[in-house]
């Protein structure tokens, strides 16, 4: 059976999960719908069609999944549409940047009936799976402290995103770390309590904050640190700055994501990543594992993937991040 | 000038001070006043009377100074005494563990019109001399983030305090990182909101918090994350886990104080630390420039050493801390 | 088509091998040699057919392929019969131990005209992916210095392995270092001179070297530092210490591949390694991705494998390490 | 008692060690020889007087210490004439660049009968102490395998050094290493092999190595294997990589002295050094501990510090490694 996939949003992350989903035996990405010529440009490369959007790709194409990469504001319509009309759907991290939006797409999702997962990536990066099989073994023993630092360089909101004025570092990064604690720990969150700083950014023109801090309660007592801010030098050797801690009763876990390992002193220093990587004109690694699950997934075989309803979680989490940011309150979830 | 020194409290910090300062010239312990065991072996091996108590030392000597390290919340008797008899005052962090004794030990000295300085040691640490120096230069333009974490092994609470049930890892260690972000930054803090965690300790009889988490929001609205737990594994190699990092308008710091760069791969694997060593039978290093800090001040000597008025800046965030822990809520300082 | 796959040796390569090839789609693992019990168990968890030897898989099968993946020192058999035959073959590094042993093996490849690998796992290994990209990419410029190191804790010589006093930690892990080297700088090497120490282990009863430092010169200058043991303290992180290092005209390069930034400090700490994990009951990695290739070059398929010519380089350099240390002279190659 | 100093050489280690020696108690530096402007400069900020050369020095001073911190391959003649007249005498290593000058100074010193010393400056660092009470203690048990990298950027021999043409890097850098290494594992070298590679900087008119690889071999049979290059990028973040290890028979130590734990990424990232810093004006760290040793050594106070005859070997070594990279051959020492 031949899988026919469309792609909504063409940046970096739509790219990227054309690109794995092509590469895999009896799949083809058959319409890419994006407005700007990135669209057409990906579309032309895969020897897919373009579309304005994605009423015009569902219009096209008779699919059997879709992969919604729009930026994180923009997901709902497309993942909605998609959904109700029984096709899988793989949605971008976050599911949405408002609970209420996140809700409507998990409720389109049980409307329509078709496979859905959302692409937190952690969950497929080996350093993680690796953790979870500690946790899941009894290794670590009960979860007592977390922390998650996920920072970007100026980098990103100042010239890889046209849209940073639209979205924070709390939307565009704590996701990817707040579902890695409630998916490591099991825990479900109680309240939470955030700073937030409105400065650096804001002076240039982007107005954003420059970071956020939170601490999130779960309901056992426990709690996890979080600092996302994206106003790191661009010096810094990584586009990204991530690492995540865990204590537990019988052991203490630390990872780092941002070094992996690879030291190169160029024109500058910096820390080359490999997660995913190109091999013999291939990618290999985390995307492909993602793309190979979400056919899987539209395949029906069992696949272990995030769902919409921790999708929904991780939303709920972050909005009472920007709540208690902007209330500077305790927040109850 | 010689001058004699007294020792209040015999413990590891105690005796490090009694010998940092006798090594000096024209430095003598002439006193120890501690009621255990170990008062009386320090004493011994110093050449100095054993005492009882800070009283029979202020009897039996004519002091220049008198270095107070008695156990965190024992501070204020010792400290007030000497301090009114305008004997010079070394006190060991935290200055106290409450802030109506922390200004008495502070009027004290305001009366007693000697010297006085807390022995916040990291401001000798030449890893955060180095940072403060980037600082003052201008070189990490405005502060906008800090995160700071002091984690000890369960060995200190279990095994090497016997008081740990009377402190908690908040007393114990956060004034080293809260002094730290007062200093580098030079912000005053406005509010406090932390989360403690009080469970694997109590539960094997210790009764105290395993660790604790806190966000300090400073008059500028810039934030401090800190956390400080003492259950880290005893398989961690070093006892204290120690962090601080800075995100500033112009440069991005890192300090690991924790290791120090000499990895001991022997029946264990342990970070050896060295900011303070023995070389030919002499402390050099930190615990080395704080006795001779002292000595300069008790000799009137320009010396920059942390004041009783920054010692009690320190305890009132840090009972802030403690205050928001109970009471759930965000404390306004 | 489905590609029928033997596996002689049912070692930790052997059964690793078995199960990335297993879980390919339209391969099965038919048949297991190995005289010892791990054989029979490994043949039952895949549910192949149990062999006493190479002659016999050989002989009960239509084989695609075979992995063989006995002791660095027993690969020649298996191998040239495998290859005599046609069949596909896959061999664990070294090639051989010997060189003439390494050039029967290729006369055989070439005179049976089947496909052929040496399992360098390296190649596929993403950060050096990575290194490579750069390197071929001109970032690098000319490779001036190298330096690798690979060594093992005392776990190795003393308890995983059975057979290794009839090897040497040069046998055992330089092929690693010696054919990563090659790759990235694509040089030819041009002498030889190394050291070794024989002292602990055979005072242990395990006679072999404690450890090996070599030079390596190349045709045009320069210089790989390799060093290899295997006396590391358990207590060292990770079983083994892998570090590779390349400084060129343009850029420095350095990458770890011992500590992949997972520290867990649970009864001692350890460096969890991630390179290939198990994710929902399948291999993902490194092995996943050796698998994978060897099917294709089963298939016909353009797949950019080590060569047996690159095995034999290898085997020749190792051996020069060998009679460098015995005879105290430089050997030119 | 007030001791004079005078210092020859006014580079970056002849005005560190003026100025650590300035600010001890009852020590003057009275006179400083330098032909260049930057002899002037820090003549007039010691209030010493400035002298074209050490014949001028020595004419006109009551001396009771020299320090020789001249180019390397420059010591001779001034170590020579302060040792004949009894003055006690602290060399910048290496001792020499020539064996035979080396013992020239070492037989002036022993007529002289001065006391004398080398700046081998690790043997103050608190990692190196640390590491050498360990292994004086029995920690580490028998010394199996030393590796020591100690390499610079190429600001170094490109900008730094006016002279860079004129020595080599094994010359420059290796006498640190190779005195760490006799010093740690107190064995004695019996052969050496070494090569070399010519190209960069000569391509660049700086005729001189790039680096140079070595392996020494002693008495008891272990290896120590040397790397010392001067073409890192700029972009490394310390002007010099210094790494050392060492396997013992119980147990294994790494010690990095390049990453001292301050990472600072402002415009380019750098790892701050700070084994000597400034603070309240003075210099505290190692320099100052030497300077401290200098002048107890001139009081005739018991002091350890690295002998002439250690100088001597060190420079034994380094000659040995330039003959075995002239020769190809491994020399015998």
């Amino acid at each position: 059976m031949v899988l026919d996939i469309g792609v909504v949003g063409a940046g970096i992350r739509g790219r990227m999960f054309a690109q794995a989903l092509g590469q895999l035996p009896d799949v083809r990405v058959v319409g890419v719908a994006d407005p700007t010529p990135a669209g057409a440009e990906l579309a032309a490369e895969l020897g897919a069609a373009a579309h304005a959007g994605h009423e015009d790709l569902l219009a096209a194409h008779d699919l059997a999944g879709v992969v919604v990469a729009t930026p994180d504001f923009a997901h709902r319509d497309a993942a909605v549409a998609v959904a109700r009309a029984g096709i899988g759907l793989l949605v971008e991290k976050p599911l949405a940047t408002d609970v209420k939006q996140a809700r409507e797409i998990e409720a389109a999702v049980e409307g329509g009936g078709g496979p859905a997962m959302v692409a937190f990536e952690n969950r497929w990066n080996p350093r993680f799976v690796t953790v979870r099989r500690q946790i899941t073994d009894g290794a670590v023993g009960d979860v007592l402290f977390q922390c998650a630092h996920l920072n970007d360089t100026r980098f990103v909101p100042e010239r890889m995103l046209s849209w940073a004025a639209r979205t924070t570092p709390a939307w565009f990064l704590m996701p990817h770390t707040v579902d890695l604690a409630l998916w490591l720990s099991g825990r479900t969150p109680s309240s939470v309590y955030a700073t937030g700083l409105r400065r650096e950014l804001a002076r240039d023109g982007i107005d954003t904050y420059d970071g956020v801090h939170a601490l999130v309660t779960f309901d056992d007592g426990t709690t996890l640190a979080l600092q996302s801010h994206w106003v790191l030098p661009e010096s810094y050797p990584s586009v990204f700055d991530f690492r995540y801690e865990l204590v537990g009763s019988r052991a203490a876990v630390r990872v780092d994501g941002s070094d992996e390992g690879v030291h190169f002193a160029g024109p500058s220093l910096q820390w080359l990543h490999h997660s995913t990587v190109e091999r013999d004109g291939r990618l290999v690694g985390v995307a492909a594992e993602i793309a190979r699950d979400f056919a899987g997934l539209l395949r029906g075989e069992p696949v272990t993937a995030p769902t919409l309803a921790e999708g929904v979680a991780v939303t709920a989490v972050v909005a009472a991040v920007h709540e208690s940011v902007t209330s500077g309150q305790v927040v109850r979830l």
